[in-house]
């Protein structure tokens, strides 16, 4: 712990919706100050569902920030609703993408930006999917399109652009990895 | 493009060091309006560096926003002395792992955190990696410390928590991939 910065003040810059953002003074291991932009956010979870036929839960989306359509898999942030990651898990598999599942695990947790973020998102493995008799209400500003996807497909939306963030991306591998641990 | 949401109107509530805010009202699909908030990043590179005798290069060093030291592959954001992710990803082998290469070449490129950040990540692989005859001096804020762990080592760090952002864990599993593929 020698590297600790000490935390000497923090300034409430914003608090939003989604996201607040601090900026804190801290003093450096060599005793001199600097600033650090810190995003404060709640965390996420996201799951990895694949049908018995060997394919992929995706959800295509608007991204206001990168101005494109994405392919995602079902993910949202852990909100008031839900006491744990995993409740913020199953809520997004019924609310975005219409499945449910026998056990959801979690795989993976991993920080998105520790550079500028505390988020933390935690990637759960959906045990035998299958569509909900009962769809959550999706958020009002929430459009979305469900697609199921080979794994031969979603690496063509990975080239294509479409397949584009980080927890997609390590959950399209941890798929293959699964795949290669199965045959 | 049936999803897009049209910006209406763009506030700039910050802007930083590493990082600006701004909030956006948009017009939804629907019609209705809505407000996203986004941070806006100008990218960054991180490269995979793996010596002759397989072990990866990673630095260990202080992330404030998550109060704790992380073990991470080398990476920092694209800044106005580059001209390019790539150059980008050369300064940062050479001023945080003080190591050089070959070659680098792209292997993926992500968002973050695409719900809230227009961060781009560009991963690249660094072929045939020494130390450098000169380093570059690092940012006056820096602490850091390198290791080089054999892929088991890497593993330990993961189920340790230090090996804990997204980047540096699809790092290790596109290692990983490449192990497998010459094997």
């Amino acid at each position: 712990m020698e590297f600790a910065e000490k935390r000497l003040e923090n300034q409430h810059l914003y608090q939003g919706k989604m996201i607040d953002l601090d900026l804190e003074t801290v003093a450096l291991p060599n005793g001199k100050k600097a600033q650090r932009e810190i995003v404060r956010h709640p965390g996420a979870a996201a799951v990895m569902a694949v049908t018995n036929d060997q394919r992929m839960v995706f959800v295509e989306q608007w991204r206001e920030p990168l101005q494109q359509v994405t392919c995602e898999i079902p993910a949202g942030k852990i909100d008031s609703r839900d006491d744990s990651a995993e409740a913020a898990a199953w809520r997004e598999l019924n609310e975005e993408a219409g499945y449910t599942a026998t056990k959801l695990t979690l795989q993976s947790r991993f920080y998105s930006s520790p550079g500028f973020a505390n988020e933390r998102m935690y990637l759960y493995w959906a045990e035998n999917i299958q569509p909900v008799n009962e769809r959550l209400a999706m958020d009002p500003d929430e459009f979305l399109r469900v697609h199921l996807l080979t794994m031969a497909q979603a690496q063509k939306q990975i080239d294509a652009g479409l397949i584009c963030d980080a927890k997609t991306l390590l959950a399209v591998e941890f798929w293959k990895a699964k795949m290669r641990d199965v045959n």
